[in-house]
C-alpha cells in the first residue's frame, strides 16, 4: 500500500481505539503465522494463532466458543465446550485439511511432551475451517502435517492480511476474502452506572480504571454480496450491478472468529465475549445463513492453567460482571473491523478451472471518495 | 398519524416485502392483545401473543428460543428447550409480575381444560420481562392475573404498537421504547444453487415456489443511545447530543423478540430462525449488552402436536433446510423492522418519580429529511 | 425412629464418608427449612435450602444447573445458565406455586434491598417444583407467598425428611416421597495418578490432602415402582406386588436434586459435579422417564461474588480439575443416598379423593433381613 | 464360546426382550464393521457403524448427541448439532487417529460423490476416540486411511464383540474392554396411562401397539475398577482383590455409546434418547469420571432426509413423546447390556511395554456361580 497503512484507507469502526497493530497481537503473547500455498488450482494454506509463546498443552489458556451456525466441520470444541481450555495453538485451514492438521497438532505435542498419551492425558487438537472449494482445489487435499509446523513457526507479531495463510483461497460477498485482524482498547472503570443512571462510588473510585485489550482475527469466507454493508452502508447492490459475472446465490462459506484478550475472564465470561463477535458479524450484513458455519472462540492470557496439579492454581481474581460491556463492545468493533481489514488486504485471486475472485479494492480503490458519493445518491 | 401510514414514516428494512399489515398477525392464526396500566407511577401492562385461535395446551405449536443473553427471569423456557413445543400462548410483562403471570395462565388452563395436573399433566406457562423500573414503580407489583385475561381476550389482528401494554414502561436506547411488530414474506424455491454458483434443476422447478410469511414482536427495552442505528445510519451520538439530560450509561434493558411462521419447521430449524432476529438486534446498535436479556422464541403455525397420542401425530414434511435462507432473512429484517417501529410508534412517556422518555419522532420529526442532512454531514 | 438413626436402618451408599449429619447442612452455613401444608385434600409445602445465612443478592454463591430431562416448569435457570451464581435461596415446592413463590423471593429481596430494581437491577427468583397433583389438590393452589417466609425463616442444620415442606406430597416409585439429604466426604490429593497407573510427585506431596463435603438434598418425585432399585437391588417388582392396589404406569412425577460443596469450584466445574446427580438417580432404577422433569443445581460456598463492583472481586484458586472425580463420585453418591433416606423417612399420607401412598417402611420393616431374603431367593 | 451363546452366560438386563442378534444390527439396515490391528505393540483398529446400504451423504439419517462427559477428541458432532442428520458412517478409532479417519471419510466420500466440495457441499466427517494408550503403542499413529475403507467395506449384521476393530486397545474397568452391542425391543401402545394412573381409550386403542428396535453398540474404555456394578451387584473391590498387579486409580479411558432405532424420532427427541444411555452407564458403576469422555449419539433409521432439495422432503409422523418411555427403558437397557458383553467378549491382550489387560471371563469363568456365591456372602 505504499507507505499508506490499512487503517488510513479502511473505514474505522466504533469509538474505542485500535491498539499499536490493529491486530490481535496487541494481545501480549499472542502470535500469528501463515503457510500460504499458490500455484495454479492449489489456492490454500494454514493460519496459525499461538495464544503465548510457550507450549498451551503445558500451559493452558481459558478459552470458550459460540457456536453461532454449526454448519462446520472443525475439531475439539466439545473438549473446549466441557473443560474451557486450549490445549494447542488454534489452527485454521481448508475443510478437507481439518484431519491432516489435527494429526499434524498431535505430532507436535508428542514433540515437545513425548509422554502425550502415555503417562499424560491425550492432547486435544483445535483446527477451524472454511471451504475455500471455489477457487481452491480442495479436493487435492493439498496441505500436508509440514505446512502446520512452518506456519506455527513463522508466528509473529506481524500480522499479514488477506490472501494468504488459510485466507488464501477464501471467498467473502462473492468478492476476495481471507484474513482480517483488527484490535480495540476496552477501559474498564471499578466502580459503575447505577441502573437510574446515578453513579456509585467516589471520584477517587471512578479514577481507577483498567485498559484491557480484546484483538480479533477472522476467517472471512461469507457472505451474499447483495448484503454487503460497509460501516452502516449498505453498498452491496451497487457493487454487484458494478462487478462482471455476478451471479447472485445464498450466502454460503463461512467465517471463524477468533478474539484474544489479555482481561481476566474465565470460560463462562469468555463465551459471552465470543458470541459478540456475532453482532460485529451481522452489521456487514451477514445474517448467519444456512450453509455459513460461523463460528467464534475466545481466549484469555491473563492467566494459565497448570497441566497437572502438581503445580498450584492460579488464584485469579476475574473482571466483574457489569464491568464487561465495554469488553463486548470491543469485540463486536475489532471482528466488525477485522472483516472489512480482510477484504481490504486481499488481492485478486485466479484458482481453479479458471474460477477468479476480485478483491474489493478494485471495485473501490478510493472508500472516502465511493462513500461520499454513495450517501449522496442515496434518497 | 394522520392518514398517514406507520410504513410510509418509518425507515423500511431489506429488500423483502412486508406482508399486509406489516404485523406478526400477518401470519394466519396469529392475534395480539394487550392490556395497559398508565397512571402516574403506575406504567406497564401485559401482552399476549396466541399463536392460534384455540388451546395451545390440547394443540401444541412447535417452537424453540435462543437465548442470546440470558440475563432475563422469564418462565418456560426449560420444557420449550426439551419438548420444542408451546402450551400456552406467550405472556410479556414487566420483570416482577412473571410469577402473578405465570399463575395466570395456570388458572386459565385450568379453567379449559379441568383435568389439569390431575389426569392430565401440568401446564407449562411461558412468560417473558423486560424490567420498565425507570419509568414503571415495579415495585408496586401493579400487574394482576386478571391483566393477562384482559389481554389474552383482547387479542385480535390489529395489533397497537409503541407504549401499549407490556411496553407501556419501556426505555429503548434511553428513548421511548415499547412494543413493534413487522412482517416479511419470503419465497422458498424447490431448487436451490449449487455451491459452484450453477443451478440446479430445470425452469420448471425454478417456477415450483411457496411464500412464507415470517412474523416479528418485540418487546424492545434495550439499548445504549450512544450506539442507536437506523437504517445503517449511526445517529446515536447526534440523537444524544439533542436530547436533553442524557446521561450515558452501559447498555441495559432486555428485548424479547418473538417470530412466528407459518413454514413447515420443526423445534431444531425454529431454533436456528429464533437466532438471526440477534442479527437484526445488532444492526441496531446492540452489541447484546452484559445487563441486557436478549431472548428470541420462533414459532411454526403449519401444524399443531395434539395433547395426547389417542388423536394421530400430523404427518409433516418439513422445509429442507437449504430453503431457510430466505426465512433467516426474514427474520432479521424483521425484527430490525420490528424495533423501529417500536420507536416510531412510542409517544413520551412521563412516570414515577418524574422520570420521562421521550419519543424519538419528538426528536426526528421527519425522517427523510433528517437521514438526508444526516448523510451530508459525514464527513 | 426411637433412637435408632436413620443410617443404622437404610441401606449406606459408596464407600465415602458421610458427614456428621448426612445432610446438605454438613456444607458449612447451609440451611434448609421447611412449610407443610396438611390438612385433607391439601399435601402440599415449601422447602428453601439457604446457601449462606447471609442475603445472596449482595453476596451471590457460584452455581450451575444440569437439566437431565427439561420436563419441569422451574423458573430462574437462564440467568443461572448465562451468569452462574443464585441470587435468591433456592426454594422447592409443587408446579403451580412456581409464580407464587418467585413473587415471594422479589417481595423478600426488596424488603431487604430497597434499591432492587430501581437503582439496583431486579432480582432472578429460583424456584423448583415437581407435581404432587396425585396426593394433594394442586389445583387449589393453597401455597401462599407467606409460606416462603415461614419456610426461609426455619431454616437451620437439622433438615426434617420424608413427607414435609415441599416433599408433603410427593410420590416415589409409586410409594410416599418428598425430601431426602444426604452428605459426602470427599478428599482431595494435590497430587494424582499419572494415566498410565504410576503416580506422580513424593510422599510429601501425597500428604497433602483436603477434604470437601458434598451435600445433597432432592424433592424425589419420581420413578416406576417395577425399576425401583435399592443398593444394586432390584426389588421393585417383588414390592409391586406385595402393594394392593397398585398400576403400572410410566415413569413420571420429576424430581429435583441440589448439590452443596465447599470447594472452590466454579460454574463450569458445577455445571459438570451437577451432572453427576443423574448418575446417582439412574442407580435407583429412573431412565429419566419423559415425564419426569430430572433437574440437579449445584453451588458452592468456598466464595462468593459481590453484586456491585464497588467491592473488589474475590481471588479464587479453583480446585484442578483432575482433583474433581472423588467430588463426582460424592454427588452421586450423596444423591442416591438422600433418594433412599427420602423414601426411608416418607409416612403414609392420605391425600386428595381418597388417594394415599405407602411409605416403603410399611413394606419394608426391616431392610437387612429383607435384603437377604431377596438375595436367597435370587436365581 | 464352543455352542453357547453370550446371551446365555452373560447377564441379562431388564424386562424387555432383545433382538434375534441381540446387536445393533437388530435395528433393520444397521451393519457393523472391524478392522484390528494386533501385533506386538500396536494393539488398535477400527470400526465402522453404517446407519443403511447406501450413501448417508445422499440420503442423510436423522441424528443426536448427548455429550455426557465432554472430554474427547471427536469430530463431527458441531454440525450434527446444528442439522441433526449424519452425512457419513460412524467411524470409531483410537485417540490419535480421528484426522487420518475424518481424511479417509472425506476421500470416501469424494470417490462416492465427485462433486463433494465443489458443486455440493463439503461432507461432515463423523469420527469417535477414546484413549487406548495402555496397550496400543498410541504415539505409532498406526491406523492408516485405508483401514477405514477395510472396516467400511466388511460392515455386516454379524458383529464381532471385544477385543476387535476399535476395541482392539481398550480397557474398561482396567479390565480388557473393547466392543460390545445389544438391543431391546420396544412395544408403543397409541394409548397412554393419565398421571392419575387410571387408563385412557378403550381395549380397541389398547390393542393397537407397534414394536420398535433399539440398539446400542459402545467402544467401552472406561471404568474404575472399585466401581464395576454387574447388573446390581457391586464386585467391583471383589475383583480388585483377586486381580494382580492391580493399582487403584481414577476413572479414566471414556466410552462411546451408539444407539440405533427404527422408531420415527427427530433429533429433538433422539438427543433425549442417547442421553438415555448415559443411565445404562451409570449402572454399571461409573459416575462420568472427569477423565472419560462419554457420548452417546443417537439415530433413527425411518427415514432419511434427501441432500438436495430437489427430491422431496418425506412426510413424516414422528411418535408422541409420551410414548418414547419405553424407547428410553430400551437405550439404558441395551447400553448397559452392551457393556456387559464387551467384557464378557474381550480376550487377554498384551501389548506395549509388557502392559496386559485381563479378560473378566478370566477372573469369572461363571457368573451364575459367582453370582450366587456373591449374594451368600453379601452381609
Amino acid at each position: 500500500m505504499g507507505g499508506v497503512s490499512l487503517q488510513q484507507v479502511v473505514p474505522q469502526i466504533g469509538a474505542l481505539p485500535s491498539g499499536p497493530r490493529d491486530a490481535i497481537s496487541d494481545v501480549a503473547g499472542v502470535t500469528v503465522g501463515h503457510m500460504t500455498r499458490a500455484s495454479g488450482p492449489v489456492q490454500t494454506g494454514v493460519t496459525v494463532v499461538r495464544p503465548h509463546g510457550g507450549n498451551p498443552f503445558t500451559d493452558k489458556v481459558p478459552a470458550a466458543a459460540a457456536v453461532i451456525n454449526g454448519f462446520g466441520k472443525s475439531i475439539g470444541l466439545i473438549q473446549v465446550e466441557e473443560l474451557g481450555v486450549l490445549d494447542t495453538p488454534i489452527a485454521l485451514t481448508n475443510t478437507f485439511s481439518v484431519g491432516t492438521l489435527a494429526t499434524a497438532q498431535i505430532r507436535h505435542c508428542i514433540a515437545q511432551e513425548p509422554d502425550t498419551g502415555r503417562g499424560l492425558p491425550t492432547v486435544n487438537p483445535l483446527v477451524f475451517e472454511c471451504n475455500d472449494g471455489f477457487l481452491n482445489d480442495i479436493q487435492r487435499l493439498a496441505v500436508t502435517e509440514s505446512d502446520y509446523l512452518i506456519a506455527h513457526d513463522a508466528a509473529g507479531i506481524d500480522v499479514a492480511q488477506g490472501a494468504v495463510g488459510a485466507g488464501r483461497g477464501m471467498s467473502s460477498f462473492q468478492l476476495k476474502g481471507g484474513i482480517g485482524t483488527a484490535s480495540r482498547l476496552a477501559t474498564v472503570r471499578s466502580a459503575v452506572d447505577k441502573e437510574d443512571g446515578t453513579r456509585l462510588g467516589s471520584a477517587d473510585e471512578l479514577a481507577s480504571t483498567t485498559t484491557y485489550t480484546v484483538g480479533a482475527l477472522v476467517l472471512a469466507n461469507f457472505g451474499k454480496l447483495e448484503n454487503l454493508t460497509v460501516a452502516g452502508l449498505h453498498i452491496g447492490p451497487t457493487i454487484a450491478a458494478q462487478l462482471k459475472a455476478h451471479e447472485a446465490g445464498p450466502e454460503k462459506g463461512s467465517i471463524i472468529m477468533l478474539l484474544a484478550t489479555d482481561a481476566p475472564l474465565d470460560s463462562r465470561q469468555l463465551r459471552r465475549l465470543a458470541l459478540r463477535a456475532g453482532a460485529g458479524l451481522a452489521r456487514t450484513g451477514s445474517v448467519y445463513g444456512h450453509g455459513s458455519g460461523d463460528i467464534a472462540l475466545a481466549f484469555s492470557t491473563a492467566y494459565t492453567i497448570p497441566h497437572l496439579p502438581a503445580r498450584p492454581m492460579p488464584a485469579i481474581a476475574l473482571l466483574h460482571e457489569s464491568q464487561l460491556d465495554v469488553l463486548f463492545q470491543a469485540a463486536a468493533d475489532s471482528t466488525e473491523q477485522a472483516i472489512l481489514n480482510a477484504l481490504w488486504s486481499a488481492e485478486n485471486v485466479q484458482g481453479r478451472d479458471g474460477h477468479a475472485r476480485t478483491a474489493l479494492t478494485d471495485l473501490i480503490p478510493d472508500w472516502a471518495a465511493f462513500a461520499r458519493q454513495f450517501r449522496m445518491q442515496t434518497p
